[in-house]
């Protein structure tokens, strides 16, 4: 098994074996550009290393020795060696970039003897010992365990001691100083000396580099970006250039393009007699990359056609690092550059008008979620610069918010009137929902990435960051703690959506702008989708928000929200408190010519697109109060008995609300209640299309269908008051169910036989498909990422080899008996791109998501498409 | 289409088109016996009445005009004719026997014109008038709904008015005087005058038969029966004999051999001068069938014959009507006669050594569910008859008990020394196992068939009534509330736990006994079945008791309740309470000796046999108290804050605890709970196999697995902890897991890859796979039951369809990837003898059942094996 490969051995087509890094510098290597040569360890031996119980393998490490004799020949220096001391750096390096790993070692094979040699040779033994000490430290930080603290606080030290304030201004005996004391702080902590033999140190920092592809950070980053956790990391040894030699020397970092903008201009910064490092730590303040003209022509003439020849060589943007050694210009890493939303489309425009990428190319090099910066209002770059968030939630909603903290949704409706505010709640529930209209951003203590805040602030745009459990509520004091600081009602707060930061203080927020050319990009993709995208609306203005976006269509419009308003909760509450038919009769009286209200606006928001409406779905236990107190004041607003309501209350308790009286049980219960909603989506139809002549297109959903004899029941009584309501009057309509029981996909052959849709509800799929609850598994799933048994959040991202599997057989089944039956999503999963992709491979017809995920969709669409035919 | 059969065109293997009743008439027929003519209309007419909307379609109705024409011309008589009038009896006859049906109407074609015709010509004017009233009550009854005994009220006022007693003191005047009254109390409530023509009578008659099908008490029948609603009855019209004919004319009803008892002799009784109903209503003594060899030799000698025949024909005993017309005997009806289990097995064995049956068809006659009559204390037949049940519950755990009522596990426990006890609650929690194995038997107010009441009661053979929501409990006072009657604390009460039935006072009950013909009889179904036959059992108590009725190994034992004992809810409740592992570690060191001692007497119990274990499945809250008291008695009890403790009860809390933090996700979280119940299983095994020799099984199973990760995990806790114990020492031991989550069923290939054996649990996985909670279903099952959605409690029969789909997917792929995977059941379906005949046709190796239920699943994998073969 060969695990070791020279630069020159490798390939850009190698990326899995040898990661982006190590098959980039490959790449570079073979076009015949300054690359100092080196070699890479492969993935491979990192699956062997985990494989072997966290142990390299001698074999490996023979492989890595007979190369470094290589390198050492190659180079004309030796390792370890004091006349032509050869130093390496070590740098991790995966098939995809992950911040979350072990970067960078420079200097390795330093230690006592190749130091004074080094000295000698330069002539510089400043420079030696301090790259000496920087070796030590990011030796001991990375592959030892010893945190650089540490070492930070022996050089204040020093620095007190000295009276100096700079490090610059330590001498060389004070680098010596520090490398002494280093060493006896390492020998102190480690109970041996610090390793000499440079071989020991190599193997070691590759052992690290090994064992960083799983610390916790990049675990978390690996999850949050679909990568598996078995693609393991390579390691790449190459030999090291100076930067750092003199006034001649210098490091730098550019970008064929500008990464923020996408113009098409090099874009990026150096510095004159440094190390890679000090280009980050931001000591000094780096000259722009034009100023390199200025500086070096000669260097900066190279540079720009290298940064040409790259680009035109891998076709993106590139993102690369370079270092002068004594005038000489070596590139160290090329890489396809990090580009934000508004960048990627410049340059995805710039490209095809370039002659450089076809549209299905371009298509291709953006990625869906990255639309979503350009819907939402985000942070100003350089305030957020300059602001620490103090906790972490959830990323439920995208965007950036910053207002006023209120507890309740009645302050925040009311304060909204004199600025923006920020709703803060434990978990917010569908009486808060004007509180949320009104506020610019949310904040839960509690609940997931669907909980009814994450869902609902979805579907309206908001920001939102759930889940947030350092935030303590201490509503009647009228203040939060978090991070042990107090934030009274009043205050301002900021948050971030699009990552969980939550920030105290307010922190300026820039609106999003469509442009043209998204508008030009997205037209690009709807040319070649064939997978439709609607959304989930449940008011005339989320449906009106989202045709603006590209929906074809209602997917879900959930009618429970409805009946939360002021004028309907009081109705609904007779209904469900009804003792007999007769009574709930008379209450759905009162809500009918309501909804027919709510969906002709819908109907007329959505025109001559269809809209699928959800029959009711909650339990109706959530209709009612549940406090002692308002229990209390309801009774006497019903003018019923306190006990007797308290009782009606107790007895719709349920111990699984979730798998309880809900959903289409409710319709077999209570056929008045389906009989009602049936009428007014009819009634709304016909009126709108007399009055606009445009034939509307009503699909009733029925909810939670697990046997077929629910739909026939449920389906019979809708459909009777439908013709009823008609009366001859031509309309079409149509008649599905959501499937979202594994019962209902494994029976879909005969619920076929009566549904003419089916819509996959893969939120509830999801849950009863793993058998957990999405309000609860919170207390355990970290437990599951930190043991990887789940990469991903199945509520995210849909579980391909199992609710997957159960959403393929229905189709399948479902096409068996009714071979033109229209399939579709609305599960939170119709606006994730690796989702998306999988409905258009199961052949699903259109996915449903929230309107601000439609332009996602759209792309994701036109992406699984280009796929597909590849 | 042909709707309508002469007998004589019918035969018995016509059942399904004909019914029972119909096709046993033309088998009769067919035989030579002397059966009074007529015809059937079949259970297609009835599918066609309801595809038609409940309405008899003319070419239905023109058939069976048609065969009335020729039973005229048969019978030498003329329907609704003076001269010779044909009367007939009109009677409802599906495949399966069902009580809930309508039964007969007799003298049908009778009107006042008939009724004159047949006084001249039998000049007997009483019994002519007598018959037509008896007519139009029945008529009214059952065919205009009109209820009887508002007719009864009438002939009530008739008797008070002439000062007489009894209806036999009635004479002609007084019976022509009813006809008269109720042809008015008829058209008074009606609307109409009583039908005259007969033709009417008749078709009105057939729909209300057909109707009948649907009635509630039949549509309840069927559902505990697993009679499919589209079956549909069948109608036989017969001509009419009269048994009131006079002393030489006479009814009866008798069988083969003795139904209670088994015992070879004719067995029945008999009326003179009488009609069918006189039987039934028990105003007159009826004779024994002897006696007929007494008053009537020719007859009886001639009945005796035609019963020997019959018994003969149809390889069966037989039940059987007759009627002796002026000396004439005519045989009504013949069926396989009802029989209680000792008869069952009686009759069973005297068939194979009279070389009726073989061994297998004797097998296939016993239903295996009567088996639990013999296993069970029942109440005293006599004493039963003259009780009256007060209110009805689920017949939750079968067997009939006696006792004193307690409100309290406590009072129970204490009271049960003194005599047998009741022990009533509102539901039962694993805290009242104690006061649960004390009482005689258990009666709850909420929960289902498999709520915790119940599947305890199963399991320990204890009677129990569940869900039983007319009884109200007022703890406090002391007292209950049932039908009206109040029952302190104290009093008698009795209960039936295999129909459901609740009863005030005392009815003695008589104990279950084993006999020699069981033991013979289950031998044969050893000798026949493959299917192994487990049992569930949570201690070596139950475990004996398993292994007494043939139990060959254990499915499944639950852990969980081991914690509940007094002297390990301390340890429990301190170890859920930990703050950290340390802590942790510390409560299970105390837990573990305990749970080695558990498992010790658990293989003592079952020696060489195989015994599953489960790892800890409940969410842990389940553990903690949950009153405000109880809270503050154990904050003082451990020590500790009682806020702090408050605190961490409420962060247990789950929204959908079925859904929750349990099962292997508990040792995804804290994996030294698993590692230290692994430790106690083997070192219990261990031990036992010192002392013993015997080589003991453990099966370890990890609940709840969803992943293959999960299992990977888990398994991993448990295989380091296990070779720690064992150390060397020989002994095997298995690790697999329960499928009881979809999604384990689907992704069953990648689980079999780390699973050794499978267990189906198929509670969960019905729970999951319909996204219903057993203990909310109760809120809209009834509602399912009424609109025929479903006609099967799917908790009670696996419901091959949906979640039989999973198993069969499951066992697939496990075998897939492990050909050799031990696959069985231990859900409450393991003893349905439906669900195990399923099993055995999915190709699993066992099913696992609570103790009692174990004869049963014996039987019912006999069963299987022979149909299977068929």
């Amino acid at each position: 098994m060969k695990y070791v490969y020279r630069f020159s051995e490798g390939s850009g087509s190698m990326r899995e074996l040898l990661g982006g890094k190590g098959a980039n510098l490959a790449e570079m290597t073979n076009l015949g550009l300054p690359v100092p040569q080196g070699f890479t360890v492969t993935t491979e031996a990192c699956g062997r290393y985990y494989q072997d119980g966290e142990f390299v393998a001698p074999d490996i490490r023979d492989q890595v020795m007979e190369y470094l004799v290589w390198l050492e020949k190659d180079s004309g220096k030796v390792f370890g060696g004091t006349d032509a001391p050869l130093l390496v750096s070590v740098r991790s390096g995966s098939r995809a970039s992950m911040p979350g790993m072990m970067d960078t070692i420079l200097n390795l094979g330093m230690n006592d003897a190749v130091a004074e040699g080094m000295s000698a040779l330069t002539g510089n033994p400043r420079f030696v010992y301090d790259s000496y000490r920087r070796f030590i430290q990011m030796f001991s930080d990375v592959v030892m365990e010893l945190p650089k603290h540490n070492f930070e606080i022996i050089i204040d030290e020093l620095k007190e001691q000295k009276g100096v304030k700079q490090d610059t201004e330590l001498g060389v005996d004070d680098m010596k100083t520090l490398v002494k004391r280093f060493k006896a702080f390492y020998s102190d902590n480690k109970g041996a000396e610090f390793p000499q033999e440079p071989r020991d140190q190599l193997m070691a920092a590759v052992a690290a580099v090994f064992r960083s592809w799983n610390n916790p950070r990049a675990i978390v980053y690996r999850r949050e970006n679909d990568i598996p956790s078995n693609w393991g990391t390579a390691v790449n040894v190459q030999s090291m250039v100076f930067g750092n030699m003199g006034d001649d020397s210098g490091t730098g970092v550019a970008f064929t393009r500008n990464p923020s903008t996408g113009e098409r201009k090099l874009y990026g910064e150096f510095l004159m007699n440094a190390q890679g490092e000090d280009v980050v730590a931001g000591i000094r303040t780096p000259q722009t990359i034009d100023q390199l003209n200025e500086v070096m022509p000669e260097a900066y003439r190279r540079f720009a056609e290298i940064a040409s020849t790259l680009e035109s060589h891998y076709k993106d943007m590139q993102d690369m690092e370079f270092t002068i050694e004594r005038r000489k210009l070596y590139m160290l890493q090329t890489r396809n550059g990090k580009r934000t939303a508004q960048a990627a489309l410049q340059i995805a425009i710039d490209m095809v008008d370039e002659g450089v990428w076809s549209k299905e190319d371009a298509l291709l090099k953006v990625e869906p979620k990255q639309l979503d910066a350009l819907l939402h209002p985000q942070f100003e770059p350089k305030a957020l610069k300059a602001a620490e968030p103090v906790a972490k939630g959830l990323p439920a909603s995208p965007g950036a918010a910053c207002g006023r903290v209120c507890f309740t949704a009645e302050h925040a409706k009311a304060e909204a009137k004199n600025g923006p505010v920020l709703l803060v709640r434990k978990e917010t529930s569908p009486e808060d929902i004007e509180g949320m209209i009104a506020a610019q951003g949310i904040l839960t203590v509690r609940g997931g990435m669907t909980s009814h805040a994450a869902v609902v602030a979805r579907g309206m745009g908001t920001c939102c960051v759930a889940g947030c459990g350092e935030c303590v509520i201490h509503e009647d004091g009228g203040f939060l703690m978090i991070g042990g600081a107090r934030v009274n009602t009043g205050d301002f707060m900021s948050i971030d959506g699009t990552t969980g930061s939550v920030y105290i203080g307010a922190i300026p927020t820039a609106e999003a702008e469509i442009t043209g050319n998204f508008n030009t990009f997205m037209g690009w993709a709807d040319e070649v989708r064939t997978l439709k995208v609607r959304t989930n609306a449940d008011t005339p203005h989320d449906a009106a928000q989202a045709v603006s976006f590209g929906a074809e269509g209602i997917g879900l419009t959930r009618t429970e929200h409805m009946f939360f308003e002021a004028d309907r909760i009081g109705p609904m509450r007779e209904m469900i408190l009804s003792a007999d038919e007769t009574e709930r009769r008379k209450a759905l009286d009162k809500l009918l010519p309501m909804q027919v209200k709510d969906f002709e606006g819908i109907f007329t928001a959505m025109g001559p697109r269809p809209v699928t409406i959800r029959l009711l779905d909650p339990p109706l236990h959530e209709f009612l109060p549940q406090k002692e107190e308002d229990i209390r004041a309801l009774a006497a607003d019903m003018g019923v008995d306190e006990q007797t309501l308290r009782e009606r209350v107790d007895n719709l308790h349920e111990f699984n609300p979730m798998m309880g009286h809900r959903g289409c049980r409710l319709a077999v219960s209570f056929p008045e209640i389906a009989e009602m909603q049936a009428r007014a989506i009819i009634r709304a139809a016909v009126n709108v299309k007399r009055v606009t002549g445009i034939d509307i297109v009503p699909e009733i959903m029925i909810p939670l269908v697990g046997d077929v004899n629910e739909m026939r029941f449920v389906k019979g009584v809708v459909q009777k008051a439908a013709e009823e309501e008609l009366a001859g009057f031509a309309l079409k309509y149509m008649i599905g169910t959501m499937i979202e029981i594994p019962r209902a996909a494994l029976t879909a052959d005969e619920i076929a036989g009566e549904a003419e849709f089916f819509s996959f509800g893969t939120n509830d799929l999801t849950q009863m498909t793993f058998g957990f609850s999405r309000d609860d598994a919170g207390s355990f799933l970290d437990d599951y990422y930190k043991r990887k048994i789940y990469e991903t959040d199945p509520f995210a991202r849909l579980d391909q080899n199992g609710v997957g599997k159960l959403v393929k057989l229905a189709a399948q089944l479902g096409r068996k008996t009714r071979p033109g039956i229209k399939l579709g999503i609305c599960g939170e999963h119709g606006g994730d791109p690796s989702s998306v992709e999988f409905c258009f491979n199961a052949g699903l017809d259109y996915v449903s998501c929230s309107p601000f995920r439609v332009p996602i969709a759209r792309l994701a669409a036109a992406q699984a498409k280009i796929k597909a035919k590849g």
